[in-house]
């Protein structure tokens, strides 16, 4: 029985390889799909190129599905915590590629041993799958300042821990985390795929600290994909930073050099948030309520006072009766970067449900996750703003929070996420 | 402003017809889906017919998304049930259809209204939308065993509260319900939107008791789908009832006319079932192991002893070393036909991960969905088999477990859900 057991794996194997191996390997040789010509910058069932200067699923047209994990380290040991991080490159590298974690059952050609893969993407396509890691504060220097991997004098100084916001109500054990994982994708059972695979690659090293699956993509980060909707049945995203503007990508989204860490040059920093939201309070709000909330029309996305969604939003603006046509506290005014000193955000957030609240109403909301520059510039003042004053957060209750420090892209085959960091 | 409204309004009401409403009202007025011919009975986009002799969602393709929910009846007023299920039945129609569940913001031509349809399914297809109703035995008697609107005498014995199973520990929070509402698409954003508005429109009448996303099927109800993976990377439902089995879906599938009261001929009943798989344990045992708990090969599906995924299990079948070849605690030898005396199930379970449990892992598993003729003799005596003696157990935690009688379809425009009931 054992030979039939061999010879099966070697055909599971192949056949992991199979179809979606085709497409992946054509991708992985070829030219970056972030990088790529705009007939197509999004491939449904296609890959997406692994290396790159920078890590895929930042500027990758927004995928519809997600799959994001936030993991303690629970190892002491360096050497250990390293290996991880190469493991986890090269098993990224075969699953974005459409390809198994890792030969399933063929490992050192022990018959006994435990699967490589999971097996539950097996003959499914790569599905633009997308996997993009973080560090967080925590990975530099834990809660009592020890210094746990020899890395807290590389920290950088942007990666400051976010200040508390009004009406936050954070949930400690589902917020923050020594590292995070954004697996993106189009078909959810290949972002599940990844991080579950990830995770047992890292049995030992880390522990899952919270995970959350998203359903549906809440911004576009190109000019091709049309604006999808929130929760509130708003377009959300429309002024997003877009994967076509290189120049405003520069200012706004990758670190550059002297910005702080060399290690971090060609990163960026992401900014999680679960934020709740009350729907069913929202449903019972008039529509000319909800859009004066919003600053823009529930149908079109068009800004109040405008007709097309992408018009620019007119600040100065007032009607017949001498009120500014946008609410001075609109969230379309406040998060502005007009309002904001200029800062802007790539956001790359998911709408959520998680069942329900045991109070009779769905617990749903948006998964927010934005991509900057520097978060001290960017998130932190147009929070501190919304935070304050945006007449939404009477439906909104932020309950988790975290950021992560993402570093450049794995250049070749000798290159592994952290390398500079922990070289 | 207001003039500027309420043409809004009327723009948002049309185009929440849009696209979707070409398509749908297609399939609306032509041939149902479900007994539509075989080459394209699976619109990935398209819309499912509404009205039948049966529920469009139990033979109809299973759609690649789940939203699930149970509620609470919270009114004691007969009249206001029976009026909130003719209104699903609308909001159902048009949502299936791929239209808004009511006009958006147009109630009565009250311009400061909040809408009837909440919106971020706007511009979406129908995405293949079916909803599927049912009754919970607590509808026709409370615990306390009083007859809460009139119809303790329609209850059918085959919705008969289950028994308790071995090894189960589930939590009554989300277990159990008045009613449900089973929402699959291809689209999840489509299937939320469809319980959300469910829930909108029932606010004074019920209350969510509990709601579940699934993100990926586990079952093909048709000959025509491939058969997919559970989280176990095993593939799931291979054996499973199908649309195309017309006499097989009568014996085991469809209330006949004698089974029971009369308004039930013609439905189904559901069980659902949320099982927790801990999948950390799982990926640590060795494929060997995994295939003789399952019963088949991971790879191809075949059962052991075969070597194609549908082949016939071989349930005598010995090996050189004289022991059976499907191990006598095996899954497929305990859910087999032939050990629970015939019995059959039409399944279509979901694989859901809900965030992670606290102690590092993920909390994934299986939200299985199973329909029948007479659960009494058909899911009782395989799950009372299965929780017995299955290998699997080690791996499993079932939570959840919940029964309903969903009753036949709706036949046209002045039927509702539950009108032989309640007349």
């Amino acid at each position: 029985m054992s030979d039939s057991i061999v010879s099966r794996r070697r055909a599971i194997a192949l056949a992991g390889v199979g179809v979606a191996g085709v497409a992946g390997a054509a991708a992985v040789g070829g030219a970056l799909v972030k990088g790529a010509s705009a007939e197509e910058p999004h491939p449904v069932e296609g890959a997406v190129g692994f290396t790159g200067e920078h890590q895929a699923g930042i500027v990758t047209p927004a995928q519809d599905r997600l799959h994001f994990v936030a993991f303690d380290v629970i190892t002491k040991d360096r050497e250990r915590l390293v290996g991880m991080l190469k493991d986890w490159t090269t098993a990224a590298a075969r699953m974005t590629a459409g390809r198994d974690a890792g030969e399933i059952g063929a490992v050192g050609g022990i018959p006994e041993a435990p699967p490589d893969d999971t097996g539950e993407a097996l003959g499914l396509p790569p599905s633009a799958l997308t996997i993009t890691v973080g560090f967080g504060p925590t990975l530099f220097r834990d809660a009592t300042g020890k210094d746990r991997f020899g890395i807290a004098a590389r920290r950088p100084e942007a990666l400051a821990d976010l200040p508390h916001f009004a009406g936050d109500r954070l949930d400690e054990a589902i917020s923050g985390g020594d590292l995070c994982v954004q697996a993106c994708a189009n078909d959810p059972q290949v972002a599940v795929h990844a991080i579950r695979n990830l995770a047992r690659i890292g049995m030992g090293v880390v522990s899952v600290r919270w995970s959350q699956l998203g359903f549906g993509r809440t911004s576009s980060t190109s000019t091709t994909q049309a604006t999808p909707r929130n929760l509130f049945g708003f377009k959300d995203g429309t002024s997003n930073l877009k994967l076509e503007e290189t120049e405003l990508l520069r200012e706004h989204l990758w670190v550059q050099p002297g910005d702080g860490p060399e290690w971090m040059t060609g990163g960026s920093y992401l900014v999680s948030r679960k934020i709740r939201m009350i729907v069913e309070t929202w449903d019972r709000s008039s529509l000319a309520e909800q859009e004066m909330i919003v600053g823009r029309r529930k149908g079109s996305g068009a800004p109040l006072g405008k007709t097309g969604e992408f018009e620019e939003p007119d600040l100065d603006a007032r009607g017949a009766d001498g009120e500014p046509v946008l609410a001075v506290n609109s969230h379309v005014r406040l998060a502005h970067p007009n309002t904001n000193g200029g800062a802007r955000l790539l956001r790359r957030g998911y709408n959520f449900v998680d069942g329900s609240d045991g109070l009779g109403r769905l617990d749903a909301g948006l998964f927010f996750v934005a991509y900057q520059r520097d978060p001290r510039k960017q998130f932190v003042p147009i929070q501190r703003s919304l935070s304050r004053s945006d007449e939404m957060n009477e439906y909104l209750k932020p309950v988790s929070q975290a950021l992560f420090a993402c570093p450049p892209g794995v250049t070749g085959p000798v290159d592994f996420w952290g390398r500079a960091l922990f070289s």
